[in-house]
């Protein structure tokens, strides 16, 4: 894998959504993931969507991250299209009705083209989800998702601590 | 505007959904509205749903109505690619959960590509729907419509009648 | 069609709801479509609304949107009496329950009076539906809906030529 | 009053709720309180509801039953015209979304037209409030609300007997 | 009726639903209706509860608005107990889920006990519904009731005369 | 604790709820816990309601468990009352929403009297529930409800060896 | 009991979760009982979670309290795990669906395994039917449950007299 | 990777869930991608679903299919223990809430622990789900995934036909 062949790509119906989608990309650069990211909207670019979705495997992307709100079609449709997993992340965006509308309409796929959805506005756990995709089949990225579980256990470690330094009585954390 | 040229087309996901959206085609018929029927998957067959839309307005097509269940993406898709109007009728397929999912992901477009929303599984309302709109630009169809309110007024006013012959105390419809 | 005669009716139950139903008057204008805007309310003008339904066609008018919130009457009152085509605006008013009750009220019509739901405060959806409608048998507006679409494509364009200029790395969009 | 005059008015969108409804004539009945029943359809006769509605009072009416399902707009219509106390059933229509439609559609009225709702499908409750609002002023009516409420009392009493005489272990029932 | 004599009780869980529930105070003393407003709550007094709905009818009352929020059991408790027309209002407290909460313990009351529910903090209406009851049966109350109704059609006809002033198009209010 | 002192008290608002209210009766013989049940009715007979609660403690009960269906005030009433724990088990009854109205007029009681709510129709949890109260003060409760938990896991495990005779491949349950 | 030896713990999924949770300790410290806080993560610490509900009845620990957010499986699991019973406290998190994940999540448990869950946010109340179910084997906790309850009281009443002095008309609260 | 080392799990909480997670099974058996399937509680058997979830990896697996119902922490469990990409498949059980407490204690994971989350029921796309992610790593599958969407395309073509042949009109699909 050259380091700058994309292998992840970041796309999302508009750049407004770029404050909520940032987090997939944060988190690929922190796990050393080279990906690409663009606007791709499934309403206002149809056909940009159906070749972009059509080339994916093509150009050596692995796995797409998909976000979008409302009545969110980007990512259902790419997965139509592009034998390549499809990661939906639904957009709590300000005409959703509570993101609702997000989260069933890219979940609720038939049968025959899933998406794998994660929760309203996880961009972050797309990019994670993502890395262990490619930690499957890829030990280096395995071992480095495997790091960031054990990071996420040691912080709440230093919060116990720190809740103990705080005063809150535990009999259980005795050293 | 001649008689076997369509003006309607009738789509949905599958032909799963004909048992529902055959009432859409059953106004028109009784309208004597000329139309089409076919099955287009945005899911199964983007390419042709892309084609399809590409192709609608050219072939004289002045409504589209798109049936679908689930996360229904294809009433949306071809509406962000017609010119034309696209009634969107959500069904709640085996899979849906309640029919939220339809109605979602049909109604709540985004700025820019409306879809005209009815209600669950209201195909018979769609083929109004469509009528109406014919009828704002012909006035033999938009008799047709007069013709067919003042039949559902008649039938409650049958009812009426039908329910003081049951024995139904009623002092406003007196004679 | 003279160009004073209005052709599209903007109505809603309160003046409250102008900012949102603004959105469609403005839609209209970029369109070139001549439409009328004023306040009736199902609940506390029913006669005026009566009357008003029952003129519309007889005035000239194509198309009705219609917006109101909560237990929204106004669409589905209005598309029981006129032949018209009715485009219904669910609106989120300060008293609606996350907007379930505007979108419901207005959605879920019964067999033979339909009202064309947009999304939820989608008011410049329903200018752009009234568009299409309008458009379907008047080929100079049909253009302009096209227009649109290819304007909020290039829009997508530029956006996405901004991300790579903002260093966002992607491989599709090679010239 | 007369005894053949009707206080209460029990109309319904159309006959197929007539099911629900009559559980509201059955306690009318029962409670000896004079009744009409017929169909007003909001959407289908739109005219007669205004017209009934505008005459009830002088009619010599209390109170007014409204059923409707779907977007069920009958309760609040005819409380936009009369002065009379309106109560209005949600019924759980076929095309019902759960009833989710049918409740919000009659309870969110906007200030000023309040409906007085009961729970969904609850005819026999509607029958019940209008009693207990006659009843108010009235008390020969009055007490047969009582008398109800003690008969449900003892019916409740009387199935603590039963399950004591099957067996079910209870050491407060002592006497 | 004596003047001083409250006809209508406005009771609530806690003070600090008075902000929602002086709404109906406000309405009726428009209207010129005696009424009585105190806090009762079924959780933290349900004594007081109990003694306050035995004692409800005897002491004069004719109609009482209960406003409660989250699991909102004061309305039907009270309606349990008392042979007096209660109106519940349902309030958003800070810990509702978005409402849904008081509304259905309020509304989805089991047969034989029902309470006139009206829409989520909507303390306004339920101060008009309390004066429909009253005059229903009082024609000094029910003219006041049918004026508020005109005035509140008066104010959307100002509305139309402002929106004509501010320059929006509509030919139906030509005179 | 004498053998025939109930400790537990099962109580329900009509005998229709006994057939979902049975489990927590059966599982509580299991764990040989004494315990008593009968109806009583928070909106039919709120007076045995209010003195069963008052004197529930005093007659040595440690728990009770309450389950009510619709717009379910039993539970919460007698925790209202009582200072024991009170369990409450939502029952979809069959004029329910889907069961909402039960789970959130239990769960959502406001500060200060909590009410412990089990899943919808869980009254075998509500059972068990009881169970690890009282045995968090009497090992030999305690002792059981460690078995009951053991079991569980043994047939997951008779599970599994099923599976793999009916030839399901598994290659972590090797021995 | 020893002054010193908690018996009830309070854990939560992150430190993030205090300021909903402190409620619960400062309950209990207003009660007198003894109480451990600390941070378990099911999802970032799972052993430890494990373990600690593992030995907490050892520890001498009565009830658990878990709080947590989102899709919330730390009360579950911890109870899937313990003896003793456990309360559950929905936390509307920043990433929830308005709170129906953490309530859903924690509340639909399956048979075998309850959790005694509160209202959204409630820790209050956690903390409180902590207390009762300490109180139902502790009359010294009963006690001050029951004087708790006579505050809350007492609070209503200082209402009434205030609302009394401030004006507000009422007929019952007569001396 | 040999042929009969599973490179997919399927597991599930009960056996009862077997009959919906048998379309995983049969999609990767049509795949040709080895698997293995068995029963993980986390409720009922929490030490082997850590120590299973523990050894995934190390035992050869690539994707994990966790399907669980009601309070569903199985998926989200096994996440927050494997570095593996966990699908999550929402059960609608016995006694659901209609899937929503399924699909969101699967979804709504927090940050950090990602489970890439299908429809309700959605069994048969976990297992597509599953071959698209190992064939984003190994051609042949991945043109198994793609032969699988043409095929779904041509059932598509087949119906177009068939309707045509059942003599629905359709100027579109003309040859």
């Amino acid at each position: 894998m050259s380091i700058n062949q994309p292998v992840v790509a970041i796309i999302m119906g508009s750049d407004s959504d770029l404050n909520i989608m940032q987090a997939a990309a944060d988190i690929l650069k922190a796990f050393d993931i080279a990906f690409e990211l663009t606007v791709v909207s499934a309403h206002r670019t149809p056909l940009r969507m159906v070749d972009y979705a059509s080339k994916a495997k093509d150009r050596g992307l692995k796995v797409i991250i998909a976000g979008a709100g409302g009545a969110a079609h980007l990512p259902g449709m790419v997965a139509s299209i592009t034998p390549l997993p499809v990661i939906g992340v639904p957009i709590k965006s300000s005409n959703s009705i509570d993101g609702w509308d997000s989260v069933l309409s890219i979940l609720q796929m038939p049968n025959g083209i899933p998406v794998a959805t994660v929760a309203l506005n996880a961009a972050k756990n797309a990019g994670i989800l993502a890395a262990t995709i490619i930690g499957a089949f890829d030990d280096s990225v395995s071992k480095k998702v495997s790091a960031y579980k054990q990071q996420l256990e040691q912080e709440v470690m230093a919060k116990v601590d720190k809740l103990q330094n705080d005063g809150w009585n535990n009999t259980y954390d005795v050293h």
